[in-house]
């Protein structure tokens, strides 16, 4: 068993710092879950004080029976000239009722004096009382020391002070805070060398990628004796965002012998990445290290060949150690490997030496050529392999649709659609108004289906996604659509490509529509 | 002046090995030239052994004077148990005409023994017998020792020799490559310190992210001895990507005193990345150091506070040394004076107290709440201050459109627009059909536009974004299309917010049009 660092998740809070980040608080409460489950030690989940909507998730969050994880609430040391007990930040953090409390304090003597107003003495006392007011109602306490670095740099022995300040207090972990992100490894592995000597009370780093080097401060912390590195789980914080955990954990706990995660957890990083971007509203970067979609894709004839001969000739690790997915681009021979496990999901009496097989792969590469992409987009996937493989009907057929979008609006509506379609022999037309055309057109076609379906009333879109592929013919450009589907339960993804949005958009929102019905059916049949 | 570090830009070959990416040679010329005004030492622009298609460019590149750079071809030494004379990549090195070639040869063992299956012996004198034969043909020769570091691991002795092969062969820089993305900067820090001991011949990095630490690993061989580096400007490249250049060369040039660019170039960092990745036709990551959209984003409000106090309080640089720009977001004190700096570039009359500015700020907060953002759509933003300022004119007015989208297609096209334009109270109605409604619509007001305005003919779109703004709505959500236009000369862009799409098309459509007229009735009035 390696050496434990303690992981600190702060998507919550320094995350919700990010441009483009604004949770709900069933946001909040799915990724508390989400990070329990994943074995994470904290979670930082606001700051009571300064956003007083972070209490409504706090009250919710004591509900549930957290199996791992601790709770944390994030604040900031008393104000000058008060007292911890009368400080409203302080009490708000109380209200938070959490078992551990992350407290921040100024380093940096020129903060100190210049952007909050108060004396190098008074702060240091703001660091001790605020700790030790919270440890004596039973609160575990981690000591953010903000702008350590950049502290340190100016003013080596008042920075020490402020951490003295906070061990003397009775903190539980003393975190240096490269708050402004432009500290290099260097750096880093001088100041924690330094700390980890001079404090009994564990080291933490929280980085910040201004210099896009949070992973690698983090990692050069923790090689030189950190043992608790906070950050947010996919990147986002603050301007360039906070230290990637999902990257440093992989780093620590897969390519070093570190406890991070518990051990059967590492498989769950790259899954619990995507669950988090999508809770986030955030597409997950496609480059980012071990969860992206490019992270194990090999392009280069050289490299497919080499991995083909020994896979670590052109990988770091084995990707499955992350649950990720190699992935050979544009490469026949790989691509069939793949193919065919998606294949046997369908029909696993099929080998990779069947015609169909070929004729599957065919029509694949068809699609693909003109625009399509599967990775995202599993059910239409699926569909494409039950079409080649005869296990496929479609369920309705449309005669006609016509959509109207009109400026003036006449009333609520921009666009109306018309749409007629036959089930099993029966004609149905009928209309629908919408926020423009495809909206109209959703509502059309579910409407003309509810007599046939009634069971597709629980169905609704819960994504749509329009990607312009080449952007360079403007408005004459093919675009792909994304649609995710849920019936409350599942959720699953369809694709549609054409040079025509509402093209693309009824190619997928037909897909969406006859997967649901497909796994209707198929569950009817196995009863 | 600082110690000076090569820098060899590798966007054209090593980025070209990314998913998503594929230069036409046009694409590749004009990143070179933009590369060679910024100050690059070496453009890596292709594999002429493995990539004909190369040839191509490489042709046409020798008719540019290059102001700076100079032009690399890269390719493998010799296969094994040939001459490098008999060499088909190794002749095809020469056909490209560069004075520079980039070499890259096994350092790791088992790539020798078990990938290209050859002797350990063979492949040193693969190595030095390359590198002299294209010494002897007056080429600067860069050395890459692929995987050098999982090499020197394995096998510190033989990765050494084949350096040792390089520089007997004559090489003019020994490059350290982590091919995987695997090493730590630790192990970086140690090699390269041992190496650049070792050797008179400059020692360089070549290094890739798939642990999220590529720019710390250059950086670190950097501060150990190293004195070249390769990567690519945005990062992109095979897997997770290539060492980021952009943020390197902010890193050791503008944070600390070594010369990767001329003093003035600096400043060209940001509009260098955003330009090559429209060539690239990628997004830039808006969270990428110093030249992402939210590089210098502030968005807590003690830290826009700090900002205001002294900017490095919660700044590692000034934005204005790497062309930057400081945002706060949703703060109306800092907004003020952005806005203010536009408004002058209309009217420099205004001043901050006149009731006008009030106006001005109040309409743009307004239309950052229904979901307009101004960032990349400045055209819009000096609109709606026009409109506020009086400064504006409708050229036109809609009377209506109604667009037709239907399925089955009559013909070649889905979709169709009516529309009745009136100008100066002429009325004009015409129709005009296209892919998609969008296409349809823009078509219909050039052409109803036509006879008041021909100087519009040379007008046409160039780049068609939609983004969906609250993805959980679904098919009801809000879009933002973002629309970028040019007359051959100009680009402009402009952006229109609607639930429907077709009508923030239209919004958009107008703004390009309208601003477009604008222009040239300013031009014709200054004559």
């Amino acid at each position: 068993m390696g050496t434990k660092v303690a992981i600190l998740d702060s998507s919550l809070r320094d995350g919700a710092q990010a441009e483009g980040i604004s949770f709900s608080v069933e946001d909040k409460l799915k990724i508390l879950e989400l990070l329990d489950d994943h074995g994470v030690d904290y979670v930082e989940a606001g700051n009571p004080g300064s956003n007083p909507k972070d209490l409504e998730f706090f009250s919710r969050a004591k509900n549930i029976t957290l199996k791992h994880a601790k709770l944390a609430a994030f604040g900031s040391t008393r104000r000058h000239n008060n007292t911890a007990e009368n400080d409203d930040n302080v009490q708000s953090l109380l209200l938070a009722e959490t078992p551990v409390v992350v407290i921040f304090g100024k380093s940096w003597d020129f903060h100190v004096t210049d952007i909050i107003h108060t004396t190098l003495q008074e702060n240091l006392k703001m660091i001790s009382d605020t700790v030790a007011f919270l440890k004596a109602r039973g609160k575990e306490v981690i000591f953010d020391a903000e702008h350590f670095f950049d502290g340190y740099k100016n003013n080596p022995e008042y920075a020490v002070k402020s951490l003295q300040a906070a061990a003397e207090g009775g903190a539980d972990a003393l975190v240096l805070c490269d708050t402004n992100g432009g500290t290099f490894p260097s750096e880093v592995a001088q100041v924690v060398t330094a700390m980890s000597a001079l404090f009994e009370v564990p080291i933490g780093i929280h980085a910040h990628n201004d210099c896009g080097m949070a992973v690698a401060n983090s990692v050069t912390a923790v090689e030189n004796g950190a043992r608790h590195v906070q950050g947010t789980y996919i990147g986002f914080g603050e301007r360039c965002g906070n230290a990637n955990l999902s990257t440093i954990i992989a780093n620590l706990g897969v390519k070093r012998d570190f406890e991070c995660l518990p051990d059967n957890q590492y498989r769950n990083i790259t899954r619990v990445a995507r669950h988090i971007a999508a809770i986030s509203n955030l597409a997950l970067n496609e480059r980012d290290p071990y969860v992206g979609n490019c992270a194990f894709a090999h392009k280069g004839g050289m490299h497919i060949d080499g991995v083909n001969k020994a896979s670590h000739s052109f990988e770091h690790i084995n990707p499955d150690l992350v649950g990720g997915q190699r992935r050979f681009l544009m490469s026949e021979v790989s691509g069939r490997r793949m193919i065919l496990e998606k294949i046997w999901e369908v029909d696993a009496s099929i080998t990779k030496d069947d015609a169909v097989t070929d004729s599957i792969i065919k029509r694949l590469k068809e699609l693909e050529h003109e625009g399509y992409q599967f990775e995202g987009a599993e059910s239409t996937f699926e569909l494409v392999i039950r079409k080649q493989l005869g296990k496929y009907r479609p369920f309705f057929e449309l005669e006609h649709f016509k959509i109207i979008g009109e400026q003036p609006t006449n009333g609520e509506y921009g666009s109306s659609a018309i749409i007629k379609v036959r089930v099993d022999g029966t004609d149905e037309i009928t209309a629908a108004e919408g926020d423009g055309p495809v909206h109209a057109l959703d509502c059309a076609l579910r409407k003309a289906l509810d007599k046939f379906f009634p069971e597709l009333s629980n169905v609704h879109l819960t994504d749509y996604k329009v990607r312009v592929i080449n952007g360079r013919d403007a408005t004459a450009a093919k675009v792909r659509v994304l649609l995710q589907s849920t019936d409350g339960d599942a959720v699953w993804t369809t694709v549609g490509v054409s040079t025509d949005i509402i093209e693309a958009s009824w190619i997928a929102l037909v897909d969406s529509i006859e997967y649901k019905l497909l796994i209707l059916e198929e569950a009817k049949c196995s009863m």
